[in-house]
């Protein structure tokens, strides 16, 4: 197993992360109060796809003492977004409509075009173009969400950059993210623009992120209090599993693996049809006799992360996987009408998030606000 | 001795550096040829104060081609500006005026934040524009001369960076400025913006500087012709030696050592009669006796620099210091005199400068034109 910013290989031991990485598992009590003060439940914590924290006890006593705080997440635009890039924006969502809160959205442009050895500017900014309007269909806040690429922000950020730039040294990102003598010199000083949005505001920050992401956030929290701002906190979400099975994470650069929010309703079913794993046994008689594993099954752990909302229905179609009344093509059928359900609505979505792009990457409140401001 | 971008210290011997930094000398020829497409010629080159040059020859036959070509220029805003900042500056104009080329004039603001431990950038931000217009109080052509802050300019910057930081990795700039693990990642990425500004056109750039920045441009040549630019020309000057002698330059943190632009009469007379080193005998007898010896006496050094155009009477004054006819004190109060009728001037030049700040810095022709353009 290898978990880091740029390779997520093998099957992820999410247990031994949260130990490795020094975060805590969100125990029942904490996800109780989480419903308490958002009025509501989320599927996602409670199927335990967000399954470990930092700090999140301190964000909601921040919430309730009306300290509050705000969210920041982001999206590396290295190809077309997939079903996996939703999930930690849809949580994200749910969490800024619950609570009220701003949102800031960072297009890592830089990182992407300086971590691909091939890519050029040009491309990255088309895709970082298009992948904006993935996000904005999604239906955020528009006066309280900022969405900005960091190529064109840096003016903004540049004098904070400075100062959290001076407070890390070589050998602190050598060690924090394995960048080694031949890594490049951009490289070596973008962690700290994906540091930086922590400190958009005084408040303590909250990042939905996936796990892979965390090494960003520890050196966040060893620096954050030396330059007047708070450790930020962290929920970290599990990956969605590629098609191909449980082990990695879906990957844009193999389009088998995963199911791209411009996948039309005929790709959609052949995708599934053809690369779910499936946890079902080889024959219709075996299978009816034995049942599937719904925990190594594709299909059925999609609709568990994200296009199944009943927890009821899922209990039963777990139930029925199991006993051998649902077959493997039977599920697989119910995820391709799920997702084509999904991605129909936001093909809607995304017709009309261009007429949007301008409200939240310039002139929405938050937005307006944020260009008005140098960080410093 | 030692010269880096951060340190000169022992006496400087500039033949060894022209060795060690591979440059060439500038050879009579080369000097001809200067004098006769300037259609003037300068006595700092006369002098040999500018003595050392990469592919001068190619930038002359750039010009005379009408290929073209174009002047970078930087200055660290470290503190006040003194007389040792000011020769590169004057030798630029002259460039500037003899050939009427585009002049860019960066203000690193964001590496001297970032080298100084103690430093904040409110400071450095009101060093530099107090800086800027002790520049421009020197009379570079307005609309042929773009004068910017990092901090500032960086987001039209940024794209280009991003392709130069991809071309360099930490082992270069870990063998170039000697850059350690301790080093912070500001630091590591920041010649970056100090090589960039080399490619601001695709004509060839000219660098009239001080040798210590040589190691920038050592780097900028290696990779420069990789991104489609071409390697910068460099012409290399000698430093004014410090008032208290011929090691080492001059120091913003050590006052004795130089004169600021901002001295009084008052106090740049006390200065030069207590500090500035002499070739003198220890008594006027034997001074009248056996002479002086101007090639240590710093007065002497400084009219040979910058305060005496007339070459004939700097001949004169050698030879009767060297005979004892000019007195230490006599020689002392010419150099004062001198320097005194160019701080007035310039004063009266800098209470006109706040007016044309705008200009050079924003909307002059040449300014304009930057501000529309990203660097990519």
């Amino acid at each position: 197993m290898s978990v880091t910013p740029w390779e997520v290989t093998g099957k992820v031991d999410y247990e031994r992360l949260m130990k490795d990485f020094g975060t805590q598992p969100i125990t029942p009590a904490l996800k109780k109060k989480v419903d308490l003060l958002a009025k509501d439940s989320n599927v996602l914590l409670e199927r335990d796809v967000y399954f470990s924290h930092r700090d999140l006890d301190k964000v909601l006593s921040d919430y309730e003492t009306k300290k509050g705080f705000f969210l920041y997440t982001g999206r590396g635009p290295s190809g077309d977004m997939h079903i996996g890039h939703i999930l930690p924006m849809l949580f994200t969502k749910w969490l800024q409509e619950k609570f009220g809160v701003n949102l800031y959205i960072q297009l890592t442009d830089d990182e992407k075009f300086l971590v691909k050895r091939e890519r050029d500017l040009e491309e990255i900014d088309r895709i970082a173009n298009d992948n904006i309007l993935d996000i904005i269909a999604l239906g955020f806040d528009p006066d309280k969400t900022f969405i900005f690429k960091n190529t064109e922000y840096i003016r903004n950020m540049y004098p904070l950059a400075l100062k959290i730039s001076k407070s890390i040294n070589f050998s602190q990102v050598k060690s924090t993210f394995g960048f080694e003598n031949s890594t490049n010199i951009g490289m070596l000083f973008f962690p700290t623009l994906e540091i930086l949005p922590t400190m958009f505001e005084t408040k303590r920050c909250l990042i939905p992120a996936s796990i892979d992401q965390d090494p960003f956030w520890r050196l966040q929290r060893d620096i954050a209090e030396s330059l007047g701002y708070q450790k930020a906190a962290q929920i970290h979400g599990k990956f969605i599993p590629p098609l191909t099975g449980v082990e990695g994470k879906m990957s844009t650069s193999m389009p088998e693996t995963a199911i791209y929010l411009s996948d039309d309703e005929k790709t959609v079913k052949q995708k599934i049809m053809k690369y779910a794993f499936s946890g079902g046994q080889e024959t219709v008689e075996l299978h009816r006799k034995h049942g599937g594993n719904p925990d190594v099954d594709v299909s059925f752990l999609w609709l568990k992360y994200l296009f199944e909302p009943n927890s009821k229905k899922l209990k039963h179609i777990e139930e029925d996987y199991k006993d051998g009344k649902i077959l493997t093509g039977e599920l697989k059928m119910m995820l391709v009408e799920k997702i084509n359900k999904f991605l129909e609505e936001h093909r809607q979505g995304r017709d009309s998030a261009e007429d949007m792009r301008g409200t939240f990457m310039h002139s929405g409140e938050l937005a307006e606000k944020m260009w008005k401001k140098i960080h410093k």
